[in-house]
């Protein structure tokens, strides 16, 4: 069931799927930072793609954005996507929520962070989309069984949330309410790894998800070790990207664990299980995150980057991401039970 | 003062580093499975290498998996290095602690994990070597004040705790015990890097050190959300190996974040402040960690790697790690004020 995504490979960027999107027509409801990334992920897929955006000129920048998004992606210097963003095909600007969904087998909805809102418009949502389509949002906050609580069609409601940017990195949660139906569930998973993402299942809501909750523990530290005064800033970073994240780019913590015992996973966390109950006391629960303490982590993490999210910045980063991924996609761990990959 | 270790490239898994070691003779005392790793980073990188183990049997294995090591290693089949280890001449095989520490000006001390039997060594460390040898030991637990409490030599011991296998992750943990002396300290650091490795400081003891401690912050969560049964440990392990690892292992936490907002990590802390304070709280500080749970963690991390830490799983993930370290030294973050690589 891993390392399951696999690309054609025109070049060390390529990250088209090789499969073709189990639902062909699909409407991105909310154009902003992460709904445009999606209207990628889905145009590079294969998908006719509608965009809705209530803000006309939010909407006409994402797609500015798109089309120039798929020019840069050497992925898509190769097929007819670029071709079709300039013709409006298979990307199309919608003026109306109703014209977007017509025909649409999944909706994803990437509007405002706020429960009111996500209600609302999953309400619109569910009056106007065919019966079979699936609503699906990319809230990184809320339960399902909140947003879509009351519905008719709460049963095809399901979480989506993806990890900045999705059209660069592949993972996805995808949770259900609790009235979401598992059909709904399952096609979730298989058309979003139809469309080359990771999707993961969660099994029901906590708050953060998976994601979060394990980003937060780890930043939680390390700003307590920064506050304290065990190491500096760049100290604390470096450790992370010269040494655990070398190894987490490649597997979770359980698969680290793994390769660090003839036995496996079961021998290292009985080995070291109470090294690390010992060590989860020492941890800090609380540290005070002052006003203080941010300025001094910005000016350290300024002069290790440069300034802040720049375009030259943020591309390093997605153009890296896409290389280890493609060194990944071909070149998989050896005892997965996954099929070569194709290129 | 990042990015700082570049490579001579031959092929994508060079990590020879570029400049000379700055101190040319070094003693490796204990050849465990760090020890022996620690015999290929200093090989690599140029120095006369002189291995002790009081276990014959220890030393002639480790030597053995080095020179093997050495030949796999596809840095090392253009240099001399193969044939030194043939030779026994870089790396030479010593019989004494005295004839290891002869002429050495840094000593890797990689013995057991026991404060006696380091306190042990390092009294006999400082009783044969050079004055101006620095003594440097490989724990990953105590602290440098606690071993070297009491020796004439204290000012020059010092802790330099890598990340398993230090031949292939770059990370060392650099701290000083409460009498090191700073420049002992700075020679050390500067050292490190000269052979290749990432040295970071710490200021003083933690337990645990940075590494662990973060880790082990992540491992606690991946745990609670196994045990709680939010997701499988599949989905857990795929969360970070195709979402948070794909970011960490190019920008550190503070990184990661410096993306997120225009203004850098500043803007992004500020503005998710209350928000990470919020989820801290939700945070599970003692999770179970039973038999059962290691259990079921172990089979179903066993069902998406195969069995254990196999020296095909292994060899995967050393060549993988070596190769995203080539993309990133390749390809730098834009806004480092470090020199371009030099391949």
């Amino acid at each position: 069931m891993t390392h399951r995504t696999r690309f054609f490979r025109h070049s060390p960027d390529d990250l088209r799927p090789v499969t073709q999107p189990t639902i062909r027509t699909v409407a991105v409801v909310g154009a902003g930072v992460i709904g445009r990334s999606w209207i990628h992920v889905f145009a590079r897929a294969g998908c006719e793609t509608r965009v809705f955006d209530p803000d006309p000129e939010q909407l006409a920048r994402a797609l500015e954005w798109a089309r120039a998004s798929a020019e840069e992606d050497e992925a898509l210097r190769f097929v007819d996507a670029v071709t079709a963003f300039r013709e409006a095909q298979a990307v199309r600007r919608c003026d109306t929520l109703e014209e977007a969904l017509s025909g649409a087998g999944w909706v994803q909805e990437s509007g405002p962070e706020t429960l009111a809102v996500k209600q609302r418009i999953f309400a619109q949502l569910d009056g106007a989309a065919d019966p079979g389509t699936i609503l699906a949002s990319s809230t990184s906050a809320h339960d399902m069984s909140r947003i879509a609580d009351g519905l008719a069609g709460a049963g095809r409601c399901v979480v989506a949330h993806p990890v900045n940017p999705p059209h660069v990195i592949p993972m996805v949660e995808v949770l259900p309410g609790e009235g979401t139906r598992p059909e709904v569930l399952t096609a979730s998973l298989a058309f979003l790894e139809s469309v080359g993402q990771s999707p993961v299942q969660m099994n029901r809501y906590v708050s953060g998800f998976l994601l979060n909750r394990l980003q937060a523990a780890l930043i939680r530290e390390a700003v307590f070790l920064y506050e304290s005064g065990a190491a500096s800033a760049e100290a604390i970073d470096t450790v992370v990207r010269e040494g655990l994240g070398l190894r987490w780019a490649l597997l979770g913590p359980f698969g680290t664990g793994h390769t660090n015992a003839d036995g496996g996973a079961g021998e290292y966390f009985r080995r070291y299980g109470d090294a690390y109950r010992e060590l989860w006391r020492e941890l800090e629960a609380d540290p005070e995150f002052s006003g203080r303490t941010i300025e001094g982590i910005h000016e350290e993490t300024e002069a290790m980057y440069g300034a802040g999210a720049t375009a030259a910045l943020c591309a390093w980063r997605d153009r890296l991401v896409r290389r280890i991924r493609a060194l990944k996609d071909e070149d998989p761990p050896p005892g997965s039970s996954t099929p070569g990959s194709r290129s």
